[in-house]
């Protein structure tokens, strides 16, 4: 195919768009591969659509491969499923909702594991007819508060959504992993460099959830790797590791010391220091003991809860809102401590917690045999080389500190560094959350009903157009990967007397016909700017007729590296075949 | 490629849902291609799909090839532009419209001229820019009235829609006839039967806007076409054949008759007949005069119009509201006549109307030497042999009586007959209405604006489908043309036992290799129910591995004629893709 620049809808621009700053944004932008209609909606330039689609059809051939059978639902949906799982509601203002000239109630559809559900239950009926995965690639639509950096959050963009669904845990087991190796397929085909990150700390047994993120340092999104090893989680995802227990027998009595004025770890840590205590204090020495209150969903009365963690950390909220999920979690307001007198503010230990009934849960570092400075529950006053495990017993564990850099890895690879990413996919096991809302039963070998369990999984396939360009451009412009590139060859007619551009159109056709797509610039413009434009565009290889034409050659350049080569007219179409089938 | 129905996402049923009329809504349903989601909402099954998708690609291989370049937009589209040329409000409660977390007003696109338009103007400038088409596939939403017979008339469907710039009338006519040609390539090669239907009559010089029409009796648009041409046209943009002038020389005198009680066409000819006037008269001799009252657009006054036609025909007001566009029609009320007392309600004559200045325009067939029998502008009196041309001269005519089976074609091939179609494309030269709107211009070469004309056309992809089916079905289900059905062979291993089992395995494994894709019965089904399911898909060969195997045959049946042949084991792969690669 031979796409002519002097009829192409494209005009590229020399400034960045106002509104961008993210490299992908402006660059695309720039290029003309996309426009804005509306806040976090986009047009597609013919360029933009060709890459949008081998995209597309990467995503296609890698679930086709393992065995996802692609169907296609409306965008417009009826109210009524999504009200029976209650998502109608919980979506809040992300929702696009909107009535018809009859005034019922539809929703433009953020993810369709309503409709997937409903779908299976209308045809499926045996448990010989399961497992089943299914999958479509369609324009959802999320009414973001706040859409950004061009195509890579939109409200309306390119989804590619599966469910599986399975008669058993292992089933649902394996159409994760099954799933998981998919997506390993496709990322890799597409080049990107990411990494699988644990969405949750495991407690459902295994990895119940991962994200792909992509690496980029302008992502929104926050992890943490391990400097030695693959490992990459969601910070509330990190598992502490906790050191090994320490025996009890020797260890020194805890004692309680007169501490005026420290109610903060700082003025603690400097008052011990000062005191004569014969060793030197950090605050990672202390135990500071943090209260909060949490509500089951369902319940009305609060219950108070108190963590407990070294001084020298600060509680992570989202970590800790995730390790108590599904309750909610709130500070303690002062009612509460009025209505609790015990809790005696900057002094609080772990004794009048458990007397008075307060749960208490500790950081995993506090093992049994570590001694602690903390609290002695009376105003002033501390206590010194407090034993876990002799001196008091924590009624759990709790994951709620900050992790740091510099932190151990989980899996022993090193330590953990912090990372940017997008989020490119998404794989989730449901479980029955979804066949519990609509009654998705199998009939069983028995004759009695199987609950079904499914899982879902989302690639973002537009944004990959932006996540590619992220990952791979300069100051000059876009640099495509081989295969996902609007064309093969960029080819630039580089002068206007007659014999290169007859030089020129006749390589074209002769790459044509070997089976390259070429981007031929035949307009009047100058050399330079055509040169400008070829690398803004970013088509791996760009091929320039020129001066050297007399002498039988033609310029190979290569978009990546800068690198040029000078090759005779009668063997550059085999060159270029090869760069390109390589 | 081949598929399993044994693990295919796909149940056929044995009963037409009850909500459908028409062959395709049974028959695509009961065969598993699509489902029902909400009212004009349906989700395309996994063969489905494939249908789908191999229709796109012969719209989208057939625009390409005609120069047309493909972009994409949003379907949630800001109210801005669409009040910039008030479709906003004129599109009335067709049109779905929402409000995003902001309150913002946004629209769900039913086509999409005036982003087309704004992008254009957005990258192009010069006149050198010009001409460009461009084009997309693109999901439309309508919140149709009555959405109805499935995906014939849906609320959300899959629509190509193009639009050309042109600098010049010409360049649109040119663009136009493209764009005519490429249609009638897709259409053909689609297999469709359709007309091309003339939209206009032509007043706008030459064919305007043209329909192209699938013929299917269940089609809720009619049209006329000619017994011995390929003339078709809808009946508002039928031209009637005006008969040749007769000589005046000669003809009869006017004669004022009294005629009591004849108010009506009906008492008016029986009281002829029953005079002694020498002569047998029909309801063709008269000349009937139909009173009416028009406005122009921004005008508050109505104007009278007369419209005198033969007595035989009733006024089609879908033909006369479209003769008389962009004014509005009206007819008139007890008050009017009251207001005008020259009109003598059932004896009303052309000498009245245009003694008080009322329009007076007749049917073509009203030509100079023609006489009629009409009112005298007195109670119970009419004119006999009041001859156009001489005792009246009409001030124009205009194309509003009925058509009629039996009338002469315009373009001489026969007669008119009657038929029904479904809207399949239209092609629409558009001319400067958005440009205007957007003030869309080239800067011509001395440097002035030139303003752009545009031409706007649709296909509905998703609608051919149904078509398809509606064109090409039997009692026992779909009958796909070959290239577009969802396989190219279904194989049906017809029994149980092994050695069919495995001859089918290695038959359809032989297929795939040569490069066919195969729809492979191995269901434990009964061979009843395999033959029965194959016939409701539809694909156009099917093959069955049954006990003919054993002698080295197997049986390869025509889905349309029902023609069964023996084909020997090790001829079947070259037999069979002899016949699908035609």
């Amino acid at each position: 195919m031979i796409t002519r620049m002097s009829s192409l809808f494209l005009r590229t621009l020399r400034e960045d768009p106002a509104d961008a700053e993210v490299p992908s944004h402006k660059l695309l932008v720039r290029a003309g591969y996309v426009r804005r209609v509306a806040p976090g909606g986009y047009s597609w330039l013919p360029l933009g659509l060709r890459v949008l689609r081998n995209i597309e059809r990467v995503v296609r051939e890698e679930m086709d491969a393992m065995g996802a059978q692609e169907i296609q639902f409306p965008a417009l949906l009826p109210k009524e499923p999504y009200e029976a799982t209650n998502r109608w509601t919980e979506y809040g203002p992300n929702l696009f909702r909107l009535k018809d000239r009859k005034g019922g109630d539809y929703l433009l559809g953020p993810t369709h594991e309503e409709l997937f559900t409903l779908t299976v239950k209308g045809e499926y009926t045996s448990y010989k007819d399961y497992p089943v995965t299914l999958y479509q690639i369609q324009t959802k639509y999320r009414d973001e508060a706040r859409p950004r950096a061009g195509i890579l959050r939109g409200r309306e963009f390119l989804m590619k959504d599966s469910y599986s669904f399975d008669l058993t845990d292992d089933g649902l087991s394996e159409s994760y992993q099954k799933h998981r190796a998919a997506y390993i397929k496709i990322f890799d085909r597409l080049g990107i460099e990411y990494v699988i990150c644990s969405a949750t700390s495991g407690a459902m047994g295994g990895s119940a959830s991962e994200e792909f993120l992509a690496v980029a340092a302008t992502g929104e999104d926050t992890f943490v790797r391990a400097t030695d090893s693959d490992y990459a989680a969601n910070v509330e995802a990190v598992v502490t590791q906790a050191p090994p227990a320490i025996p009890l027998d020797g260890l020194p009595e805890a004692q309680v010391h007169h501490t005026p004025d420290t109610p903060t770890i700082e003025t603690l840590v400097n008052f011990l220091n000062g005191a004569d205590l014969g060793r030197t204090f950090t605050a990672a020495d202390t135990l500071k003991n943090v209260l909060l209150k949490t509500r089951k969903p369902g319940e009305t009365e609060w219950q108070l809860v108190a963590v407990g963690l070294p001084g020298d950390r600060e509680v992570d909220l989202k970590r800790l809102e995730a390790s108590l999920e599904p309750a909610e979690v709130a500070i303690l307001d002062e009612a509460d401590f009025a209505k609790n007198p015990f809790l005696v503010k900057g002094y609080i230990g772990p004794k009048a917690l458990q007397d008075n009934g307060v749960t208490y849960l500790v950081d995993p570092r506090v093992v049994t045999g570590t001694a602690w400075v903390t609290g002695a529950d009376k105003s002033d006053h501390h206590v010194v080389d407090l034993v876990a495990g002799r001196d008091f017993t924590p009624d759990g564990t709790i994951e709620a500190a900050e992790v740091r850099e510099g932190d151990p890895a989980p899996d022993g690879g090193g330590t953990l560094v912090a990372a940017r990413g997008i989020e490119i996919g998404h794989i989730f096991q449901l479980g029955r959350k979804y066949a519990d809302a609509f009654a998705l039963d199998a009939l069983g070998p028995d004759s009695k009903p199987v609950r079904i369990t499914m899982g879902s999984y989302g690639i973002g396939v537009s944004r990959l157009v932006a996540v590619l360009v992220e990952q791979s451009h300069d100051e000059l412009g876009i640099v495509w990967p081989r295969g996902l590139a609007p064309a093969d060859i960029h080819l630039v007619i580089a002068g206007k007397d007659d014999t290169l551009r007859e030089g020129g159109e006749k390589l074209a056709a002769d790459l044509d016909a070997a089976g390259l797509s070429v981007l031929l610039d035949d307009r009047p413009a100058s050399p330079g700017v055509k040169f400008k434009d070829a690398e803004l565009i970013g088509v791996p290889t760009i091929v320039v007729v020129g001066r050297g034409l007399a002498n039988g050659v033609v310029e190979v350049k290569d978009r990546a590296t800068g690198e040029k080569t000078e090759v005779a007219v009668d063997e550059v179409v085999a060159h270029l075949t090869g760069l390109v089938r390589g």
